[in-house]
């Protein structure tokens, strides 16, 4: 990035004026807005009558593990995974994650020559910037996290299969394949591609592919993934694959569904094991959204709602990000098709600087960092921004002001 | 048990006419029946046109670790922890148990010395009979298992304070202390009181205290239990309590709301470790839940409605065993005021045959052994009734035929 010199006492004055005006605004999360969340409140009064599902099953009674077969069915064609080997779970798709990595730490995955709890260490491979709730997560475990880079076409496929192949520790690679947290690339199809034929030093190892954002375009134009399920069982590797998704940024945040997809091997293993946790999932809410999203069309007609309210708030940001700061040479940031964020980085050793400096003008980011395990980003470069959940006035303003601090931190950098 | 002699032939006689009918009938199960679920079809149209929590919390979005504060209010007194103390979470409490054990496994319990995985051996005490599904969890990950006897008024403390003062390696006792699961006995107060203050090798023993049946009454008379939580709070052994509840037989089992109830360290051991899990419960069915119960009065008439229901099918349970066996001196069984199940007593060495002999006449009955840890009823002695889910008629036509297999057991037993 070619930086123009800055003006320290203008970049001070427009500082200051930003502080006067007592902003109070939040671009921390990923959250949906609650105009988002109103285009499913048709599921606040369902299922009303019904309390049968297809199957002829009581949805309100004991049973069935795997969830319900119209709702698993609905989501296998965005997903990627066959029907049969798609579970629909609880209300989220970070526990299944989670539960995934216990259920491996304390018992032998299928092709596994021990657990991972009694293996000398266990390391997953972090493309960086990433989402910082599946470092904290392996993090938690002890889980050695290490950092690849993530370029415009998935994580640097040189780097991950060296690191697989020398090093049986490697266990794992998270992997957000469409409209990634929080670059929005999607993974080309030499990726997902090799992702799914490389060779691997350890026999248990797992991508951990959380299709979080699947059908969350913000276009017409539909960002193709491969399907690294296919492929992987074409190349003899199906086992290597946990594929994970869920309605949260689809219908409701924590009243959603989760969904786990896997080889039968996998799903045999994990219906094992998680059979001794539970008697089945909330299969209520399970028929209550298959009643409200009805099909893949149903899904895809109530994800144009989406785009309609966030797209232009992305918009916003790339309009303000260019006005503000396109001709400095500053920053650049990414222009996603889908999902949830905007990546901004900015000046080497300036991240922190500018998510301080807003703060205490009143704009809530997230921390600097978070996108790197142990919330490293050795560049101090890589701002993450979350335009759904505010207004899109709030959002203008916010960007703005974080331009202000982009400038200031720039012109004050030591 | 006197046993009068058993007329071989006219058991097999009696037998041979039973199989005749060609019944298909299942009492292996606590579920609730279809008409137990109607009571609640309320839930079916909520949360109607509320999105928002009494705190302003709006359910449909992320957030809100400890589950909504009115549900947790709600279940504070029918469970004995205070609502602060009280969290609600997702459909199921079995689940709450299992992840108590994982984290316990994974992450030091506050007043360990180190976690469990790293134990050289982790054990339970189980009073028996017990619930089937606590001996699964706990031996899926390798704990050993120690019966206790159930006697009528709670665990035998003798040999629980014994076990628990000489061994550190106990880490745990499952109890189900109110209308205990298959006797239906309560725990007395000397009971709740001595697990509450003795005196334990281990600094990390945890009582998992599942209050399943809290308010699972069959009579007016509901039996008074202990507050186990203060007494051991009373005592400076708060961190000994695990409380776990669910409304899985109040509202809808697999669409209803699960509880952890602790002390303040041990929450906060839980709440960080489980943040990295989720994000939090389904809220929209918390809401729903509050809504429809109202408060802890609306709980109890609800539960009236329950009893209605159930209460004539453990009375015809009772009435069938009396008629068809009770001057036979053959077996004794249980006649539970409250929970799920009725636990029968057949002569010892018989159990496993009477269970044989009923699949093949039709009637499934929950395995003989299902009540003791490894499946292993030492006695061959326990038959568990769960008369709840089917319809009466067919609860009484069961149970006769139940009797015709204790009888012809009985007779030929080598």
């Amino acid at each position: 990035m070619t930086t123009a010199p800055v003006d320290v006492e203008s970049a001070r004055r427009d500082y200051a004026a930003l502080v006067d005006r007592g902003l109070s605004l939040d671009i921390t999360r990923g959250k949906p807005s609650p105009r988002q969340l109103d285009l499913a409140d048709g599921l606040l009064a369902l299922p009303g009558d019904v309390r049968k599902a297809e199957d002829g099953t009581d949805v309100r009674n004991y049973g069935g593990l795997k969830g319900l077969p119209e709702l698993r069915r609905i989501f296998a064609g965005p997903l990627q995974v066959p029907a049969e080997q798609l579970l629909a779970a609880g209300n989220s798709s970070l526990e299944l994650m989670h539960d995934s990595i216990v259920q491996a730490f304390l018992s032998k995955l299928p092709g596994a020559e021990r657990r991972w709890a009694d293996e000398p260490s266990v390391k997953f491979l972090c493309p960086v910037p990433g989402y910082d709730r599946h470092f904290a997560l392996a993090e938690r475990f002890g889980i050695e996290l290490i950092q690849v880079p993530l370029t415009e076409t998935g994580p640097d496929m040189e780097v991950v299969e060296r690191l697989v192949a020398e090093d049986a520790a490697v266990k794992g690679i998270w992997c957000v394949p469409k409209y990634s947290n929080p670059t929005g690339v999607t993974y080309s199809d030499d990726t997902v591609r090799r992702l799914a034929t490389m060779t691997t030093a350890a026999p248990d190892f797992r991508i951990f592919w959380d299709n979080a954002y699947a059908v969350h375009h913000l276009t017409e134009d539909e960002a193709p993934l491969a399907d690294l399920l296919a492929l992987a069982t074409e190349a003899g590797n199906a086992d290597r694959v946990f594929v994970f998704g869920s309605t949260s940024k689809v219908t409701y945040a924590g009243g959603g569904v989760g969904f786990f997809g896997a080889s039968e091997a996998n799903l045999a293993w994990w219906t094992g094991l998680i059979g001794k946790r539970t008697i089945g999932p909330d299969k209520v809410n399970q028929l209550r959204h298959a009643q409200f999203l009805r099909d893949e069309d149903g899904v895809r007609e109530h994800m144009r709602k989406h785009a309609e309210l966030i797209g232009p708030k992305f918009a916003a940001v790339d309009e303000i990000l260019t006005k503000e700061l396109g001709e400095s040479g500053l920053a650049s940031w990414t222009k996603p098709t889908g999902g949830y964020f905007i990546s901004l980085t900015v000046p080497s050793g300036t991240a922190k600087e500018v998510v301080r400096l807003a703060k205490e003008a009143g704009i809530a980011l997230t921390p600097a960092g978070a996108t790197h395990p142990y919330g490293d980003d050795p560049e101090d470069a890589v701002i993450r921004i979350a335009p759904t959940y505010p207004e899109l006035a709030e959002v203008e303003e916010a960007i703005r002001g974080l331009a202000v601090c982009v400038r200031l931190a720039a012109a004050t950098k030591k």
